[in-house]
Formats: C-alpha cells, sequence, structure tokens
C-alpha cells in the first residue's frame, strides 16, 4: 500500500519542491530524493514512483528549461500544481542566538536574495556558500555557531529554530510546481490544461495559433515560445489556460488548433491551485 | 581609460557569465564580480560599471526571473546579447590522469547534468557538491585528486586540462545573456528589440498585442508571459522581435501597441547574436 503513494522530489531533502510534495500528498507519502529534475520523470515513468514533483516557473532551485525539455520528451502526464511561496530564513540550533553566530551559511543564490536583510542586520558576519539550501541546514544543525539560509522544510527537518523569518528581498515570490503522473486527471470544476504548440517560425505563426482562443474566449494564464531543439520545428509554444480537455468547448479548441498548428502535445488537465 | 570599460557580471569568477562578457568585450577589459543580478543592475546604474552581462533565456546559474524583475524595474537598457553554448568538462590539474581521481567537484545542477557520462564512464568515483562550479575548479586547482566539472572560463582561469571534453548529456544547450548600459545601441543593420508589455489578463488580451506585429509582417522572436507583482497590471509580457526602434516600422508599431495596451516598457535594441 505505502509503495503505490511513493513520490518523487527534485532533492536534495529540504528542498521547495518537497514542500511541495507535502503539501499536495500529505506528510504519510513516502518520498523518494532525486538529484535531478530528468531523474524525477524517469522514476514516474519506469512505475518506480506514483507521482513526480518539479518545478515548471520561476524556479530558484533548477533550470526550468530542463522541466520543459522531459516534457517535450516524455509520455507523463501533469495532473496537479502547486504554487509555493518561497520564503527563506535565518535558522539556528535551539538555544543559539543572533550575537552566537560565526558564520552564515547557504546557496549562493539564497544569499543573494538576502543581500538586503543581511547587509541591514548581519553586515559584519561571514558568508559561507553550500551547494544547496539543505545543505546548509545540516551545517546549522551540526554547529551552534552557523546560522543557514533556508526554507520552511529545512527548518522542520533538520529542528532548527528561526532566527528571523522571511528575511528574503522580494516578499511575494513563488515558485509553481507541476506534480506528474501516468494517469490523466479526472474533471474538478476548475481546471487547467497545458500544452506544448509546435508551429513554424515566421510572422503572424502566433496570431494564427492565439486566433481560436480569441473566437471561444478562452483565457490563457501562461505563454512562453522556446526555440526547438529539433530542425524540424521552428518553434515550440508551453500553453497555460482554463478549461479541462473533456470539456466540449477544449475538444472544439483542440480541433480548431489542428488546423493552424504543425502539432500539439496535451500535458495535463489539472485542478486549479489558488 | 580603463575605468570606462569596467564590466560587471554575475560571479563568481568562471561562470558561463564571464565567458559572455569576454565574449563581448574581449580579454582586455576589467571585471567585477558581482555576486547577485541586482548587483551587476546596480552597479550599472551608479555608473561602477561602464555595462554589466546577465543570464537572460535558458540559464543554469542563476533564476532568469530575478534578470526579468531588474529589467521591470531598471533605467538601464539592453545594448547586447550573446549566446552561449554551455558546454561541461571534466576539468583536473595538469599530469593528474582518470585514474587518479579520488572524486569529483560541482555544483549539483552541473553533476546532474552530466549524469549519463559519469554514470557511463565513472561510475565508482564519488561526487562531490560545491556551491559553483568555479568553486569545484578551484577545488580542482589546489588538490590532484580532484577532478571538477566545470566550463571553458574555469578551465582557464584554475589552468586545469581537460580529461573529458563537453560531457553534458544534452548537447546543444545554451544559455543567452543581456548586454547592459545607460546609453541605447546604434542600428547596426541586424538588431532586436526587446520590450515589455502591459496588458489586463482577459481574453482576448494578447490577442490583440500580436495584431500589429502581425499586420505589419515583425517577426517574434520570443515571447514570454509573467503574471504581474503589481496589483494594478494583471499581465506582462517579454517580447524579443526583428526590428530597432529608429526604424519606421518599428515607430508605426509602437504607435499601434499604445492603442491595444495599458503600456509599452522598451528595453533595448541590440545586434542579434547569430
Amino acid at each position: 500500500m505505502k509503495n503505490s503513494l511513493r513520490i518523487a522530489y527534485l532533492g536534495p531533502p529540504g528542498t521547495f519542491s518537497q514542500e511541495a510534495a507535502i503539501r499536495q500528498f500529505g506528510d504519510e507519502c513516502e518520498l523518494l530524493d532525486c538529484r535531478g529534475i530528468d531523474a524525477v520523470f524517469a522514476a514516474v515513468e519506469s512505475g518506480e514512483a506514483a507521482h513526480g514533483v518539479v518545478p515548471i516557473e520561476n524556479s530558484t532551485e533548477g533550470a526550468v528549461n530542463n522541466t520543459q525539455d522531459c516534457l517535450i520528451d516524455s509520455p507523463v502526464q501533469i495532473i496537479g500544481e502547486q504554487v509555493v511561496p518561497i520564503e527563506h530564513h535565518l535558522l539556528a540550533r535551539d538555544g543559539a542566538a543572533s550575537a552566537d553566530i560565526a558564520f552564515i551559511a547557504s546557496h549562493p543564490q539564497s544569499l543573494a536574495q538576502c543581500r538586503k536583510w543581511l547587509l541591514a542586520h548581519m553586515p559584519d558576519v561571514p558568508l559561507r556558500e553550500c551547494a544547496s539550501n539543505g545543505q546548509a541546514a545540516k551545517v546549522a544543525a551540526e554547529d551552534a555557531s552557523a546560522a543557514a539560509i533556508a526554507g520552511n522544510m529545512a527548518r522542520r527537518i533538520y529542528h532548527l529554530r528561526a532566527l528571523a523569518e522571511s528575511i528574503q528581498d522580494q516578499l511575494r515570490n513563488r515558485t509553481r510546481f507541476a506534480v506528474l503522473g501516468q494517469q490523466q486527471a479526472a474533471p474538478s470544476g476548475r481546471d487547467k490544461t497545458s500544452i506544448l504548440v509546435y508551429a513554424e517560425n515566421r510572422p503572424g505563426a502566433l496570431f494564427r495559433v492565439l486566433e481560436p482562443f480569441e473566437k471561444l474566449q478562452i483565457s490563457l494564464s501562461r505563454l512562453e515560445s522556446r526555440p526547438s531543439r529539433d530542425e524540424k520545428w521552428e518553434y515550440i509554444f508551453f500553453m497555460d489556460f482554463e478549461g479541462h480537455r473533456l470539456e466540449s468547448k477544449i475538444e472544439e479548441l483542440f480541433r480548431r488548433l489542428g488546423d493552424c498548428t504543425d502539432a500539439v502535445k496535451v500535458l495535463g488537465s489539472y485542478p486549479v491551485d489558488a
């Protein structure tokens, strides 16, 4: 029984991907720590994991284009999404005070994201760059003179206390995660659909792709173009829009897209995370 | 004189951002290593650096959305672009052989990107995660039993030898870098223009934005939507297209965009990097 709820996520432990996995599946699921986005896809494809969780938009953890490349090639479906606020805290062992801290450890990107707070509050404390925020939290758990900059998941895993909360310079930073599976998700009443569209690179190609959305009054929530790796196609568009693939209006959309594009790949229909 | 050619880039030394800076400005420029994308913008805004170089698309070095956020807020212009192939090599001190290598150091993302090669060629060698590829190259320079996975810039700076070249799983990975400055770039004859468009979030908004491009037969090379951080606007589109802002067709485009958008911000016109 437990086996069927094994969830692969982009590790190491303490990442926001792990937090997204627990938001989606709860505390009781068995988590499989993967060291690359393609390894998460591979675990879901092979059945080693029932589901996978990877960053898909606005990520600080890994290049989102890796996720896009995997979505182009993989048969797995997007069956859900989780939008996670990216909050960094200054974490230390229980009992440690700010005055005890001899150095602050974190991933270089997280140190950069908290630069203004560090300059204002701890300008003289040396910084130590780590390979991940999870590794930094481990350092703080083992050394009372260390503080780590990391998120809620790392705080929880390493039983750390926050000396200061939400210290990142940008207060409304969020990352969107995709939940992967082998089966399609059933309509929930409030769904979105993600697709890939292949179209020629010539003026007006995207305009024609958008015409059916305009005519059918379907709202796009995301659109991103990527140059194709394949010589044959010139352009790939990643599009998210309101509605489930089983709704008649969306079925009509796909019929019309068939006339004005080279190919469409449906990545999945799934409930919107508000 | 040297002062006017100081170039800020996203460090640490050995990054692909540094490689992009040298491709653009040559070996003789004075480089300023910045530890965050916003620090690069700040150096150009203050005049501390004449120009800046930051990843803008498909980056493994930093979240590109940081660059987008800075472009939204900053008065600096994009005055050029550099498209750099992302190649990882297995690097070691001169004289070291593969059989001498006791561990391989690199940033977790780079280790993940070379996973297939590592499994095929060095499956039993332990991996050590570092905060950056530059740091890993420094480890290899100091320890003959270490190899680093890093790019050409790190190889050059730390005088390392390649035990194996171009070992990343994806062979055609490239990152696009933006070159920043305070002055606009003059027309070169083969230019592109980057703009931000603010539009309402309702069905058809993007369709109407694209209509002038279709009518004027202007080719888009990139389009990306982002939810706005500002409540007032619902959507921001990042768009790149062929042409320079001083061409009459592009001036006409801006007149028409004024009628169908809430606001347009020109980020810059600059020569295309083929």
